[in-house]
C-alpha cells in the first residue's frame, strides 16, 4: 500500500501543517509570557487532544473551551483546569456538576444574578463547589455586565462560595486594522477586567482569576497588572481574516481544504472544486475587509500550499465550491482532478465541519491523522 | 430517571417533528406519483436511515446522496440503487469502484469527456461497470454541459459500456417566487434533459436513467414525458427559505434547534441564545426574499413550536446568538434559562452540525434519537 499522501487522500479534507502550528504556538506564547501572565489555550478552534498536547503539553497548563463536550474531553484526556467561557445557563448545571465531581477545576462564567442564585442553590444540594466568573462587558455589547455597574457585586454575592472572578472578551478588537488599534483594544479589555476586579476586591469578593483574551489582543504587548490570564484560539491555526487583520502573515496559516477539481467548462475563467458550503463554511469574515483582502469562501493554494493569486472561491453549494480568475484562464488549466488547497476565511467552523487533521510537514506525505471532536 | 423531554435536553441540539416529516413526505411522494415518474429521494439533507426509511420504506427504491461517505451508509443499511449527484473528480474512482464491487447499483455523474476517458479505462482495468450520469446544464450554470453542444455525444463515446443517462438540476428554480415560475423553471429543466437524452439516443447512446429535479422543481405538476425521475432532498424538512418561496408552509418545517437564554442584559431588546453559528450555521439563505420574510439566521418559536412573531436571531458567534425584538421586551420576558426553538433559514447546513434529531411528535417527549451521518 503507498503512503498515503495529499495525492491520494479522499477530498474534501483538513491539511494541518505541523511548523506552521508549532511556529505559531511559539510566538503567541512567547508574546504573552513576555507579559507576565499566563496564556489559557482556547481550544474552541482546534478541538483536538492532538493540537492541545503541543498547545498545553503540560496537562497542569489551564485551558478554554467553547462547548462542555470539549470540556468532557478534554479533562478526559488529563487537562483538569478548563474554563468553560460561553455564558452558563441553568441547563447545563447538571452536566457540570458531573464535571466537578468527577474532579475537574471547571470554570464556568455568566452575568446574570438570577442564574447565579439557581446556581448557588443547585451547589449546595448538590454538594459540589462550583467556580464562576462573573463575565464582563468592555465594549462588544454581546454579554457581560458593564464593569462599574451594580449588578457585578449583586451577582458575586448570589454566587456566594462559588465566585470565583471575573471574565471578558475584547471581541470588539476583530474591528481593529492596526497594531496600535489592537494595542487600544487590549488596554480597553484588561481595563474593564481591572476595573471589576478592583470594585469585586473592595466589595469583599477577591479575584482569584482575571481572564481577558481574543487572538488579536493577545498579541499585543500592553501592560497587564491584576490580569491573572489571557485566552486566545484562532492563532493556532490563523486564516485569511487574521491574516488581513495583521494577526498573522499569509504564511502561517496552518490548516487548509484539500480539494479536487471536479468541473471545467469551457469557455470559462471559473471552474468547480468539491469543497463547498460544507467543506468550506458559508462564513464571509474577509468581506469586512479592504478588497484587496476580500477572498470570497477562500484563496487557492497548490498542492504544496503556494498560493495561486488572483484566484477564489466566489460562490458555494453543499458540495460545490466555484473558483473564479481575476484574468483568463488557459483552456488546459486546472483540468478535472486537480488538486487543491483552499485557505479559510475563519479557521472555526471550517474545521467544524471535519471530523479529522491530516498532518503534513515539508511534505504531501501524511504524518497522521488527527481526531477532532465537534458539536456539543 | 425522568423520561427525556425539550425540558431538559442538552441545547443546541436538533428537533424533529415526525408528523411534519410524515406530512412533507406523502405530499410530495403524492405529487411525484401523479405525474407518472418515479420519486430518488435526495438523502443530503436527511442524512439519517431512520429518516431515509420513511422517505423509501422500500431499501430497493432510488435514493440520491451527496457524498460517498453517504453512499456508503445507506448502502451499507441496505439501499442499493444510490446516486451520488455531484461531479465525480477521478480521485473517487477507487471508492466508488469499492462500492460498485461490493453490490451497489452505484449512479455517478460527470460532465468531462478526460474524466469519461480516465473512468471507462479505470473500469476496464478494474474490470467493473460503472453507471455514470452526464451531467446536463438547464440553466443554473454550475456545472453540466450544454444539452445541445457537442460535448453530449462526445461523452457518452468516452464512457462506453458506463454510460447510464443525463441528469440536471435546475437551481436557478430558487430564484422562483411563484407557482407560474417554478412550472417554468420545472420546464427547462425537463426540457434541457429531454433534448440531451433524445440526442444521446439519436448518436446510439440510449438513457437508461434521465434524471432532473430540485425541491422547487419537484412540486410543480409539469407534464415529465421522457424523464423516468426527479430527486429532491429539502421537502423532508422545509426551512425558513423554502417557506418563503412557496414550497412549504412555515408549519411544514420539520426540523428546529433547541436552545436556552443564557444572558439577558438589562435595558436592550435583546438576548443571547447557546445556538449561534455552529448550531445554526452561518447560511442566509432569507436575506434574498422581501424583508418581512428575511429571518436573519432564524425565526424563534417557543417551546411547543408556536412561533414567536416578531423575534429573530440577528447575529452569531461561534456559540452564541443574539435575539433581537422588533419592539420593546418586558423586563422579565425571556428570562436566563428559556427554553426556545430556532427556525433554521436553510436546515441543510444547518442539521450538517449536529449528530442526531430528537424526535418529537404533539408533546415535548423524546420518542427517539435518530443519527445522522456528516462530513465524506
Amino acid at each position: 500500500m503507498p503512503p498515503v499522501s495529499l495525492d491520494t487522500l479522499d477530498t474534501p479534507c483538513l491539511v494541518l501543517e505541523r511548523g506552521r502550528l508549532q511556529r505559531n504556538l511559539a510566538r503567541v506564547a512567547a508574546t504573552v509570557a513576555a507579559r507576565g501572565v499566563r496564556l489559557r489555550p482556547h481550544l474552541k478552534t482546534a478541538k483536538s487532544i492532538d493540537v492541545a498536547r503541543l498547545a498545553a503539553p503540560d496537562p497542569a497548563t489551564p485551558v478554554a473551551v467553547s462547548t462542555l463536550l470539549e470540556a468532557e474531553y478534554f479533562f478526559a484526556h488529563g487537562y483538569r483546569d478548563v474554563f468553560y467561557a460561553v455564558g452558563l445557563g441553568p441547563g447545563k448545571l447538571p452536566r457540570v456538576a458531573k464535571l466537578l465531581r468527577a474532579g475537574a477545576r471547571l470554570l464556568t462564567c455568566l452575568d446574570d444574578a438570577g442564574t447565579a442564585a439557581k446556581l448557588a442553590a443547585f451547589a449546595a444540594a448538590e454538594g459540589v463547589a462550583f467556580r464562576v466568573l462573573i463575565e464582563v462587558d468592555c465594549g462588544e455589547h454581546r454579554a457581560g455586565v458593564a464593569p462599574d455597574g451594580p449588578e457585578l457585586p449583586e451577582i458575586a454575592r448570589a454566587l456566594g462560595r462559588n465566585f470565583a472572578g471575573v471574565t471578558t472578551h475584547g471581541g470588539q478588537s476583530y474591528d481593529g486594522r492596526s497594531a496600535a488599534e489592537m494595542n487600544a483594544f487590549g488596554e480597553v479589555e484588561a481595563g474593564a477586567a481591572r476595573l471589576a476586579a478592583g470594585r469585586l476586591a473592595a466589595a469583599g469578593f477577591p479575584c482569584e482569576v482575571v481572564s481577558v483574551g481574543s487572538s488579536p489582543t493577545a498579541m499585543t504587548t500592553n501592560a497587564l497588572a491584576g490580569i491573572t490570564e489571557v485566552r486566545a484560539g484562532v492563532y493556532m491555526f490563523g486564516d485569511l481574516f487574521q491574516a488581513g487583520i495583521g494577526t498573522c502573515a499569509l504564511d502561517d496559516i496552518a490548516v487548509s481544504v484539500l480539494t479536487e477539481v471536479i468541473s471545467r467548462p469551457a469557455g470559462r475563467d471559473a471552474f468547480l472544486i468539491d469543497a463547498g458550503a460544507f467543506a468550506l463554511s458559508k462564513d464571509l469574515a474577509t468581506a469586512s475587509l479592504p478588497p484587496a483582502q476580500q477572498a470570497g469562501y477562500g484563496w487557492l493554494c497548490d498542492l504544496d500550499g503556494r498560493l495561486l493569486r488572483g484566484l477564489k472561491v466566489a460562490r458555494v453549494w453543499q458540495e460545490h465550491g466555484r473558483v473564479v480568475s481575476d484574468r483568463p484562464l488557459a483552456p488546459d488549466a486546472f483540468p478535472v482532478g486537480t488538486r487543491l488547497r483552499v485557505l479559510p476565511n475563519h479557521i472555526c467552523p471550517t474545521a467544524a465541519a471535519h471530523a479529522t487533521y491530516n498532518v503534513v510537514e515539508h511534505s504531501r506525505a501524511v504524518l497522521a491523522t488527527w481526531p477532532r471532536i465537534n458539536g456539543w
